[in-house]
């Protein structure tokens, strides 16, 4: 099946988004040797703890981003989706900079994944409307 | 693109439920500061962990709900689709209040929870049978 | 609506991975009652967390599952999708029963998994690069 023209952009950007976060899901595998906790343990260490929680984060956003990327991108704009979803794709890589650096630090790429996940969400809401 | 017609319900259950969400993150992070709860932790406050639990629980559920309310609304019936998601977006309401209320109260909107979802399920099985 | 031909074997898989994964919540809820971890808490028993983590990197690895199977399945092949799928559903529960009956014995299902999941996101790209 040909995908409808356009689309390709939405499908790779959404591969791009998970191969991240499963290069984030290894850091915390990686951890576990490193800090020494043992499953089915996810806490114990601080230094752990913020790998686990930079992934169990982007878990929690992915949810919402790739809904939105698709409803945004085939009702609205297939483009504007897109380059939102790499806003997203880069905040996500500042969050985790950031917090494995210091959980302080984790508010720039916060900022960035939640308006990117938003303007996504507005634009699915116009196309919605739109296609009424 | 124009959207197969009555997807536009589809969709808009769906942004309707991820902004629903997105609030119950929200609501996480506002708990963060209230109980003095600092990244990476999770736990160290019984209330902040109602937030928490009811917002993970809720993206434990959005995963099963969102393939099921699309496979059901594209195979069986959109119009019933989006009346059960209706019925999941009222339950997760319901869930929060019980629990933030008291972890014992969560039961009612588990249940409405659990039934939006295991109805579509059997939707979309129903659904990919007669599309067989 | 007709469901484009041959996708009908891609949503059987995702509703049989996500039939899987909601036993494997139901087990969670069961595990509660069984060694008394009264939510919101979800550590305290070093079993009820198995049953725990199970279900949950069960949810870590599905946000990664079904976007891959559909964008694999849709450009590059349904069927050889819907095989590497009924591969992931398997690997889940040789993990399920892996680490239930020691942490350590979660290694082969989290590899095949892994592989799965690996697979149907090489198939995205090879099928996202064909279709540009």
């Amino acid at each position: 099946m040909h995908l409808v023209w356009g689309t390709h952009w939405l499908a790779l950007v959404t591969v791009l988004a998970l191969i991240e976060y499963m290069v984030l899901g290894v850091m915390v595998g990686q951890a576990r040797g490193r800090y020494k906790i043992e499953a089915p343990a996810t806490t114990g260490d601080p230094m752990f703890e913020r790998y686990f929680r930079v992934h169990q984060n982007t878990l929690e956003s992915l949810i919402v981003f790739l809904p939105a990327l698709w409803i945004c991108g085939l009702t609205l704009s297939r483009r504007g989706a897109a380059v939102l979803g790499l806003l997203y794709i880069v905040g996500r890589a500042v969050y985790a900079r950031g917090y494995l650096a210091d959980p302080k630090g984790r508010a720039a790429g916060a900022m960035m994944t939640f308006a990117a996940n938003g303007l996504l969400m507005i634009g699915s809401l116009i196309g919605i409307i739109i296609h009424w």
